[in-house]
């Protein structure tokens, strides 16, 4: 079925300008005009495959999101059943960072969907909560792991280490992408906390 | 000099009508006509103080720091000298935490100006980085301290550490204005925090 691929295609074509234009100019940018002109196609035809800007960005989100999940499940099954909680983690947080320009516009846009849900505007904070639920799932689990298989005087809390977990990374990439620090400093600091959370070995 | 108290008020008057629209329609909503219309003024009156949308959004943002930096050092001046360098992190964090208001405002605003300078727009990030520089300094300064009071056998590392409690206030900071947790689990998670830097009392 060619034409049902052509569709999708230019839907992605079109996801793709509306994160360009996001990257460039903030969601404020975002209008048919910019996002037709970015994917270098009539306003008409951006009109045809999305009939509102709330569709065009809540397609855009979903977008990021299922390429970031896509990424992520690969890394998650490249880890193996053998990998410690650690390692888990580590993979995780290491994925959610900008650390190259794919991971960075994903964090620039969702960065940018965050701050709009503030005062209203974009999409609906409902939206933007879905993943950092099933981040700190994933993350609660692999403390609990880390819980029944420490033995050293360490306690870990695995609902509030998660929690402390998540927003460390939270604010890191936040800061990354507003210019703090490098990619190296970036990870000693994920190392850093999980040392701080799961303890070192002494 | 009554003109010259006029004036400043006049200014105030207008940068406070700023901060309003950032918090209903973030940074995209701030135009002369908006700002004039919240403020109940003309639009010719707002231009007579600030020649250029820029000079107002940087005069915003030099008074919400203003504003957080007085209550600052207010809250610091209180500690009193026999604060425990917990004590006088647990005082820095909580400050910055928007628990009220007034800090969800400006938290709101220095965050739309945040995102803002990621896409270059808004202020440069020259002005959203001194803050949190000079917080990152008192914060690593208490860490020496409490790293020469430390008997235990946890090691404190003030730079990583700063940097640790540092990246995870600013992420819980937007956590809370996105609408995660409420006041209670927040101050929970930083005690949890410094817990976690510091070592708990075992």
């Amino acid at each position: 079925m060619p034409r049902l691929v052509d569709h999708e295609v230019r839907r992605r074509e079109i996801t793709d300008a509306v994160r360009r234009v996001i990257v460039g100019g903030g969601l404020e940018a975002v209008t048919f005009q910019t996002v037709a002109s970015e994917a270098g196609i009539s306003v008409r035809l951006v009109q045809y495959y999305f009939g509102t800007k709330s569709e065009f960005l809540l397609a855009t989100h979903r977008s990021v999101m299922a390429d970031a999940g896509a990424r992520f499940m690969q890394r998650w099954t490249a880890l193996g059943a053998d990998a410690t909680p650690r390692e888990a983690i580590r993979a995780v947080l290491t994925e959610l960072l900008p650390l190259d320009s794919q991971r960075r516009e994903e964090a620039i846009v969702l960065g940018a969907f965050g701050t709009a849900a503030i005062t209203g505007q974009g999409i609906t904070a409902e939206e933007t909560f879905a993943a950092p639920r099933a981040l700190a799932t994933i993350v609660t689990d692999q403390l609990r792991r880390a819980q029944v298989a420490d033995a050293s005087a360490h306690r870990i809390h695995p609902d509030l280490d998660a929690d402390l977990v998540l927003m460390a990374i939270g604010g890191l990439a936040q800061g990354m992408l507003q210019g703090y620090g490098t990619a190296k400093s970036a990870v000693e600091l994920v190392d850093h906390l999980l040392d701080r959370v799961l303890g070192t070995e002494t």
